[in-house]
């Protein structure tokens, strides 16, 4: 751990997903935005959720993650059931079909943050309401390092209020389709200068197999998905993706601040960031829910970002 | 020009084009594989051109082709009408659909080779009849290497034929849905391991605006497509990668024993290729027919070859 305060906040849902991609099917397992995220950035540093759950979730769960140094105290149990996600994919992974949604206890979700939470330097709001995400924007005290993702739902449905996130944030990862929609343009370069316009300085495509671009003053970078033989279940793979970027970002003491104060070490680390979290979604989608992440060790998640690096690399080694 | 023989002959098709695309239309234009290959390669290296034509080609165009190093002679002017091409696109710029193909001159097309085509160390065959692809390679002397092309038509049509152009050739170059209809598989990185296994050892996934991915003895190397804010006419995209890939080969004077004898040279080389094809290809698709390459500059191509290895470096400059 560093020496400088590197917690990330993650403020979104717990869910039970039913699942069905040409792989199999998986029945009720564990899912959630923040579920995905969490995990993915406690490689690299300390989370804290905010969330909500019906009494039928997991108890262990909740022991598993806070035993990988993630604080759920801010995981509200509350009376009735978890949120439920019916969800399919076809041969083309790279996007899911909703086939049912239960907010369940969800429905109420007005997060509010512990004073532990109000001091956290780094900011992830998942795909929640964007008046929500204002919420915890107003609660929070100084944060150094806000990013934040939506979806069609938020952007065709609460236009306003979700341009209001964007105003109040520094970077947004949004999937490729979501760019489009958002933007109202159908190039993805394009795209990205009308919707940086909006107020995220760093905007991240995210392409499913191929890959994500990531758009900032310095230009455009394209990262590859890494290489995945057998794609079992896409869920997750951005919100992991998101987990380890900003893990990364966080580890390495990133602010905002930099983007001013030493705009080349931030690009590079922005960079960096970005294929960790390329290397943590390729295994998220090599299992159903959490269960490749949770068996994830930390060497074999080196081991990958070194191929990836090679892959990468113009001269061959 | 190097010392060496760097000299490319390529066999395939030569055609005018009435393409429909969002950006708009354009009628009877310029097209066939070999005309973009020969632009494209001749930024690099000597070219010659085994193919055919009708009496309606315009002789100018031929002479245009001369004045930038292209050897002409080998393109047969046959009494009739030039092969013509009707495609359109979608919004998705990624697959063409025909909309009628007239052979005219080309349905008799029997590349006959002369004492100098038969010399030439580097070959590309474009997609023609892979039947006319072994003919070629039956006539040809010493070839250093041999890329070729195909296309969904003779995969379906005649897979026998074209599984015995596949085990002469060191080099596959096809789109993304190619890749998946010639190994029956529908992951690039499975179906990359069956395509190798069928005789080229280093193919060429093409995937549009997605870029190329290359699989070798040496593992995958990942390009991205240059970006392009507005495309056009993405016909002629693969053939122009081709060609500049093969000719920034050729001006290194790389070939398949360089494979055996300096394996890391042989990679980067490969390498930095795909990226030349990569840039080529993005002119190309700004504008319809082989405009833009017509009036592409040594030094702009040069430039976009920069700004490429900046977008691609993990270190920001």
């Amino acid at each position: 751990m560093k020496s400088h305060n590197a917690s990330i906040l993650t403020v979104g849902s717990l869910a039970f997903d039913s699942i069905e991609t040409p792989a199999g099917k998986a029945d009720q397992v564990l899912g959630g935005s923040v579920n995905y995220f969490s995990i993915a950035a406690s490689f690299f540093a300390p989370v804290q959720i905010v969330g909500v759950v019906g009494e039928d979730f997991p108890k262990n769960h909740l022991d598993w993650l806070s035993q990988r140094g993630i604080d759920t105290t801010g995981i509200k149990v509350a009376p009735g059931k978890t949120f439920h996600w019916v969800g399919a994919y076809d041969q083309n992974l790279n996007e899911a079909t909703t086939l049912a949604t239960a907010l369940n206890v969800f429905e109420h979700f007005d997060p509010r943050l512990s004073e532990t939470n109000r001091k956290a330097p780094y900011v992830f709001l998942a795909n929640i309401d964007p008046v929500l995400q204002h919420s915890v924007l107003d609660q929070i005290d100084k944060p150094q390092l806000i990013a934040c993702d939506s979806m069609n739902f938020w952007i065709k449905g609460k236009p306003e209020a979700l341009r209001e996130t964007l105003r109040r944030v520094d970077i947004l990862s949004i999937n490729e389709g979501e760019s489009y929609l958002l933007s109202r343009e159908k190039n993805v370069h394009r795209a990205a200068r009308i919707i940086r316009a909006m107020g995220p300085s760093v905007l991240i495509v995210k392409r499913g197999e191929y890959g994500a671009l990531m758009f900032t003053d310095r230009g455009t970078f394209v990262a590859p998905a890494f290489p995945v033989e057998s794609v079992v279940d896409p869920t997750g793979a951005g919100d992991s993706f998101a987990g380890a970027f900003m893990g990364y970002l966080a580890e390495a003491g990133a602010t905002r601040d930099m983007a001013k104060s030493d705009p080349q070490q931030w690009e590079s680390l922005l960079r960096r960031a970005v294929l960790a979290g390329c290397v943590m979604a390729s295994f998220t989608v090599e299992d159903f829910s959490v269960h490749r992440l949770m068996r994830l060790s930390a060497a074999e998640m080196v081991e990958r970002q070194r191929q990836m690096m090679a892959m990468l690399s113009i001269e061959a080694k």
